[in-house]
């Protein structure tokens, strides 16, 4: 059977297996997504990011507890991944390997995967969106996505979400570098986790001011998930005319203890149907997998080029440039026009 | 006068435009670069990184005023250049320009300038390497690269620098997640900053601790300026035999007085002169600009790629993509291929 058919039909060691290849990038892994791609679109993608420190991977936890068991309606299959973009030296697991709630362990309903980037940083969004997908398709409802840190980085695999959450933290905040503008306009909830701590007023109003800054009119905002990468392409008409605004809400909760969690669950539910309701999901929809394509387009550019040149040429090419014969640019035409020096 | 001359005449407004017209990577910009760059190499470049609240932009400032009015030796032309790449959206200038000292407002020994992430990450890394080469050329004795942040978006930018501090301060530590291992393994240098607040002792022992989990053994420090980006090219006969080992130092100061500067000062031409002795110099030289030189090979792939293909055939691909007919690989497969779906 193949893998694509045993993940269909629910066998998690299969599971587990094919996404070890998605993230080699290997031609079952390859063929595998190929197969299981009309199968995805189901699930809620969820992206979790902010600074070290705020307690995501608490707050992560607690939201796939309460998947699990909700105040109301059914359980829900959740999967997390953890992406750790900071971490290409290592694989992430010298310190980032957190060992997850002893609740959720044991539970089938669940499914864990953390990844670390072992190559550049466009070959790890590949692999998270590959992995994402293989999840949606395998049935989970659920798919948080959390991403350590608030860089770029995290901004470009947050961009593979349907809603993104913000995390921040009391304390952290006194310094005003501390919460990004640029991370402020791609949230679409504002979490003060550890809001029992001194200063949490503080960090919620400091929020609320920046939120101002960040949405100073409708405009802006309904423009915030705009693609960059390609913009050569960039639509010209506009399809987010007729959304309603969504203002992102911020809550508060305690990750130690789940509190506010429920209530967390509610808002992100609420967004889901905003997106539906005013049509703007399958602009989301549009917008990150033309991310996805943008992402592996560059991949599969870098590494075709990479077979076509000799390690001769491109050792010339860096030679010549350490000795200041050529500029990079120059360095660069020479190699796209063939390599030899 | 072409921009080139003037710039290595000392024509400060010249640079100025220069360094606007390498941010918009405008033919003017690319070939001035050409031009300039066999004028490079001489500066000592200094990367600045860490977590967002520990000061870093303070101890940046009080670095550049000591560098212009050193204890012993001459005083040094001194550039700033700040990389904001977490601000994609609103170019940073929000809430992250700050205000840079009045004692170096009016000095003409220094040279300040800010950049933001206005498309791709590695269209910012791009444009910083060719900001730093202007800025080299220009005759800037130290150049201090200071990054926004902690994610692979900074280790790509730091991995520009010979000489790479990673600023932390007390009270961010409390998650072991503030400090992440893959920052450590560039550090050349680490700073505790902030040292007066309580915690500092803290701090200082958590470094330390994770300090011989990143480096457990000379030849995996030995290795951590390895290139990752184009593997495939990596040199067999490693030049990095006969180096002798650099154990990073850590240092503490409190960059709203300059308590300590001087000590860092210190440490880091210690730094590089350890470089310069041990041949290391070279080596870094030789992986900075591999690093540029992959960078570079990226954007221009794609960008060039851009000009081959049709907006249609592209927004055809995406409309299949987003109806599930294709999967991405399967989209990218068809528009590599010439794009006739």
């Amino acid at each position: 059977m193949s893998f694509a058919q045993s993940v269909l039909e629910g066998n998690r060691l299969a599971l587990a297996r094919l996404l070890t290849h998605i993230e080699n990038d290997s031609v079952e892994g390859r063929e595998a997504l190929n197969a299981l791609f009309p199968h995805t679109g189901r699930a809620h993608l969820i992206g979790v990011t902010g600074a070290p420190g705020t307690g995501k991977s608490s707050l992560v936890n607690y939201l796939a507890l309460y998947y699990r068991k909700p105040a109301n309606g059914q359980a829900r299959q959740v999967a997390i991944v953890a992406v750790d973009p900071s971490s290409p030296f290592t694989g992430g697991a010298i310190l980032g390997d957190r060992v997850r709630m002893r609740d959720l362990a044991g539970d089938p309903g669940v499914f864990i995967r953390s990844m670390a980037s072992r190559g550049s940083l466009g070959g790890l969004a590949v692999a998270t969106s590959g992995v994402v997908q293989a999840l949606d398709a395998a049935g989970f409802e659920i798919i948080l996505i959390e991403t350590v840190g608030a860089g770029q980085a995290e901004v470009d695999i947050a961009r593979l979400a349907h809603t993104t959450l913000v995390i921040e933290a009391p304390g952290l905040g006194d310094d005003i570098q501390a919460i990004k503008a640029g991370i402020l306009e791609i949230a679409d909830v504002l979490v003060v986790n550890k809001a029992d701590r001194p200063g949490a007023d503080i960090t919620e109003r400091a929020l609320r001011g920046m939120l101002q800054l960040a949405h100073p009119s409708p405009h802006v905002f309904r423009n915030h998930y705009k693609d960059y990468a390609l913009e050569a392409f960039e639509s010209k008409n506009s399809e987010d005319q007729e959304s309603a605004i969504w203002m992102p809400p911020i809550l508060r909760t305690v990750a130690i203890d789940g509190q506010g969690v429920p209530e967390l669950a509610e808002v992100i539910a609420h967004h889901y149907q905003h997106l539906t309701t005013t049509g703007e999901l399958r602009q989301r929809e549009r917008s990150r997998l033309r991310s996805e394509l943008d992402n592996l387009l560059r991949e599969t550019l870098i590494s075709r080029w990479r077979e076509t040149v000799s390690q001769e040429a491109y050792d010339q090419a860096l030679f010549d440039l350490v000795g200041r014969k050529f500029s990079p640019r120059q360095a660069v035409d020479l190699l796209l026009s063939g390599g030899d020096s």
